[in-house]
């Protein structure tokens, strides 16, 4: 994949068009002559650019989860407390995927669906660094002694991220359950009661000694 | 959709193979032609016993969720503490659809897709019987002085299953970082570690007052 720092103008312009034909049409039902079509570029130099549909949705992914490498990278160094530090990386999380769900969503089935030839090493990557500033951040609240000992902090990710998914991949049973019927009122329940109900678990189970 | 309890042996039959057509080619990739080729029954005998594609699908749902609805409803009348009833709901909801990944799977691509005419009503009221059996549980645990007072009852099963569903979707990471390469050791990680994970993190949300 290449460094998504040195996309130009051209390029970012390509992959936007390019989410919104996937999150539309799927992966499959997106050719690059449309991308090329709807970006207004010619197809030669999408293919320059960015070699096959696979290398592009590669990129893609890059382009989109750098905010949140980022971001999630910054609470190294952040000097709150250990308690605090994960609940802004909750929030950073939920913001961040809950404002991308469309490439969120195209990943999720694409890789799910696991008929693809892509090379998700970086994204991969990306993975194991957020699980590692998250292991030094329950390390530190251990050394503290505010958190308890027994983590399993790789199963962390799974319950913030799989809460936030589940939540929103049966948007439709839940709106009708909790009475969401407008988009701001599905959207708030999101940031606000659904954040707190994630941040409360992991607070839950990182202090609770059972 | 028709009660599963009246299906016959035939129609049972129809449903099987439906299923792994499903799950091998996707709903729209399975005919009813094949459904019917592979399940060695006349074409007309299909339709009429389930009319169109989406009924047989929404035949096929019941079918394989009628077990967990009959499981989780038996805890009502179970006469363990209530954080015991807890633990044993957690565990049938993981044995269950772990061991019907199929039909989760499907229902999981062919709900979030959204593209489908699914009359879903009969599974919405399943999952509503479920949750309504959680409440119950949570009511008795608050009664009894054992759970704290503040619980998003609506929330717990996102939690229960979003961790579950979010480890199983992004298995080629979890194998790879948990180093679990055989289909044994990874079956045995789903019904040890990331069940008691999520024990551990819905007693903990239960129990702890923040």
């Amino acid at each position: 994949m290449s460094n998504t720092t040195d996309l130009n103008d051209k390029q970012i312009q390509i992959l936007h068009v390019a989410e919104t034909l996937f999150a539309d049409k799927g992966f499959d039902g997106t050719s690059i002559r449309t991308i090329a079509k709807e970006a207004k570029i010619n197809i030669a130099m999408v293919s320059y650019y960015f070699g096959s549909k696979e290398r592009l949705l590669e990129s893609l992914i890059l382009y989109r989860t750098k905010d949140l490498k980022e971001s999630i990278g910054s609470l190294v160094t952040d000097d709150s407390p250990p308690l605090e530090k994960i609940n802004k990386l909750i929030t950073i999380y939920i913001h961040q995927i809950n404002a991308n769900k469309g490439i969120y969503r195209i990943l999720h089935f694409e890789i799910a669906t696991k008929k693809r030839d892509l090379n998700l090493k970086a994204f991969t990557e990306l993975r194991r660094g957020n699980l590692k500033t998250l292991a030094l951040i329950v390390e530190e609240g251990q050394k503290a002694g505010v958190f308890q000992k027994e983590i399993a902090v790789d199963l962390l990710t799974p319950t913030i991220l799989g809460t936030f998914f589940h939540f929103h991949m049966n948007k439709a049973y839940f709106v009708d359950l909790l009475k969401l019927h407008t988009d701001e009122l599905y959207e708030n329940y999101i940031l606000t009661n659904l954040t707190k109900h994630i941040q409360q678990t992991i607070k839950a189970l990182l202090i609770y000694e059972s």
